[in-house]
């Protein structure tokens, strides 16, 4: 047989999912791991009453906008906590996740070996789907400082991508740097994705929206996800606001590679939308003040960590332990029953780092595990 | 600001959901529409209850192959079925609707440039989904003897997609056929995307699956969908099935682009496979006699068709009209409220036809819309 994609066959597995299933398949043997690797919220939620949906139309096929109903709610979401208007007529389309939105918006935007802008720590997919969608990944490394931005950009650069906040550092970016990037963007006709999934984890009332700025909505997509701010990621739904003549091609692409995510599960999360408002904005809270101890642990045990507030997770540096974060992660596994998820997933600059996740486990044991991991870089 | 993909903005929209919006439309100003566009069933099916269901597990990610209690349940199916073996542990991957799976193929075989092989009339997203993995699509057009096909075939040439049975003509290949493409593509190394979405709706037992001839799963990447044949479009699960070493590269796609389909719904279609089977196959048999019915009819009134038993569509001829097929459609739904498909969407060789879909309508009403396309022929 002829030999497979070339650029398919060169992609890593997402390196998150790796040690998530490596964690899974120790618990299955019966050991008792301590999961800082997920990616995920376990919040405490009662499975509503899917009785009440009009489920003969959840059974099928919804417009590849997503439904009126759930863009009408994502639209009056985004102006009540953000100030951004969007029309959920034409300006708002919903689907299979955040990832894949991701992905369509990269595939609307890029020619063949045109470049996209990746800042250091970067989301594992960011540069494999910048890759699978013709493009080039351009990596800025951590601690470069913003006002270098313009030495990134040549004339292939289509657009930069913004994670506001961070996954994994946690940072939240201020007003005065969104507006950096913005003025420079517009400036230089290219595009800002704005991943803004974890919005609403954030401790203060500093997080802006790019698209807040933005007011024409000529320079920012703004990504969000649903599953991921109500902690039901498993029910897969994503999705985008930008300009009319944005969505359209994005609608096409929909079209074609999705159709939609899946109806019933629009139909419950509109039904029961305040509900998961209401019932989710205390366990945010509580996540975020965990992971604020989670952080004041570190400096206490003399741990440092990257710079951040926001998000499930604290990027923690594996300081004078000599193995490589891949090998040092796996060896955590192995010996002391701690997943986490080694800073090489994120990118070279930030490849002695462990992300660890503070959204699935209580503080008791997170403060275990992290003793653990100090006990671990003594070692090595 | 720099224009967007040339590649995207291209496509077209997908022919068949503007034609579905299009009635819907219509419908909610009121107008009693016959709606022969759909691509779905509108079986009957109850609403069961998700109580049951470990729905904590069902908020949450699943595995990027899928639940493996699913993957069971579908290589179970494939075997009881079509009589093939795969693997549940790592020879099928369930992901988002059938419709990415089909993508997600194309993106691990594809390099830039490369060919893949289209018969038609074809599935309106098989040409825009080369296209946007990269790769040129080669039209063959219907009628052309499959003793041709070799003459298509390139040195770029890296797949055929074979959709068995076909959407939108009901043709079903013979074992001779497909033996003879199978042979072909063996012999030159190209894969075969085995399109296998409408394999249960077939009125006699000639449907062969592809798989059952490749036993070593060495050119056939077989793909179906569990919410096609359970007439649960809306809940998105396709799948495929492969040999282990190209499941693994198609692993990594679904990892980056899409997760997994929704866990929910995975337990969901678990939980109630034996009952969807039973309450399915018999509404399943309604829809070919109804089809067959239709057949007849066209035959009695003098419209051709294309020769074809499966599925849920019958591409009628538009004779001696002189309207293009698009302007026809057009023009049916809007004075006839009659709402079709193009065969301009499935290829120029068939762009003089009409797809009907009998998977939502009635007989009578069907009827109805057929002596009204006649009707419009003859006024046109």
């Amino acid at each position: 047989m002829k030999p497979l994609s070339k650029i398919t066959e060169k992609i890593p597995e997402a390196m998150s999912l790796q040690f998530n299933i490596a964690a899974y398949d120790l618990r299955r043997q019966g050991k008792d791991v301590i999961d800082l690797s997920s990616g995920e919220t376990l919040f405490k939620l009662p499975l509503f009453s899917f009785e009440k949906l009009d489920y003969k139309r959840g059974f099928h096929y919804s417009s590849s906008f997503g439904t009126l109903e759930l863009r009408k709610k994502i639209s009056q979401y985004y102006f009540d906590q953000y100030r951004v208007k969007a029309d959920a007529n034409k300006e708002v389309l919903i689907s299979a996740g955040s990832k894949i939105v991701i992905y369509l918006a990269l595939k609307a935007i890029l020619n063949p070996g045109e470049e996209i802008i990746i800042m250091e720590p970067a989301w594992v997919s960011y540069p494999e789907q910048v890759r699978l969608a013709g493009g080039k990944p351009v990596i800025i490394p951590y601690g470069e400082n913003l006002k270098n931005l313009a030495k990134h950009i040549t004339a292939k650069t289509k657009a930069i991508i913004v994670n506001n906040p961070q996954n994994p550092s946690g940072k939240v970016y201020s007003l005065k740097e969104l507006t950096y990037i913005y003025n420079l963007a517009k400036k230089r006709g290219i595009y800002i994705i704005a991943d803004e999934v974890y919005g609403d984890f954030v401790t203060t009332e500093s997080f802006v929206s790019l698209a807040e700025i933005d007011k024409n909505k000529e320079v920012v997509l703004t990504i969000s996800s649903l599953s991921k701010t109500f902690g039901i990621s498993g029910l897969r739904i994503g999705y985008i606001i930008a300009h009319e003549k944005y969505i359209k091609i994005i609608l096409k692409l929909n079209q074609h590679l999705i159709t939609c995510p899946a109806t019933l599960l629009e139909q419950y999360v509109t039904e029961h939308f305040s509900e998961f408002i209401r019932l989710t904005r205390p366990q945010i809270k509580d996540i975020l003040s965990r992971r604020e101890e989670v952080a004041k642990y570190l400096e206490k045990i003399g741990l440092k960590y990257l710079v951040g507030s926001a998000t499930l997770y604290v990027m923690v540096s594996l300081g004078n332990s000599k193995l490589k974060a891949d090998d040092f992660a796996r060896k955590l596994l192995r010996e002391y029953h701690v997943a986490t998820v080694p800073g090489t997933g994120y990118g070279e600059s930030t490849a002695r780092y462990l992300r660890i996740s503070v959204g699935a486990e209580s503080l008791p044991r997170i403060k275990q595990a992290v003793d653990r991991i100090k006990k671990l870089i003594a070692l090595t």
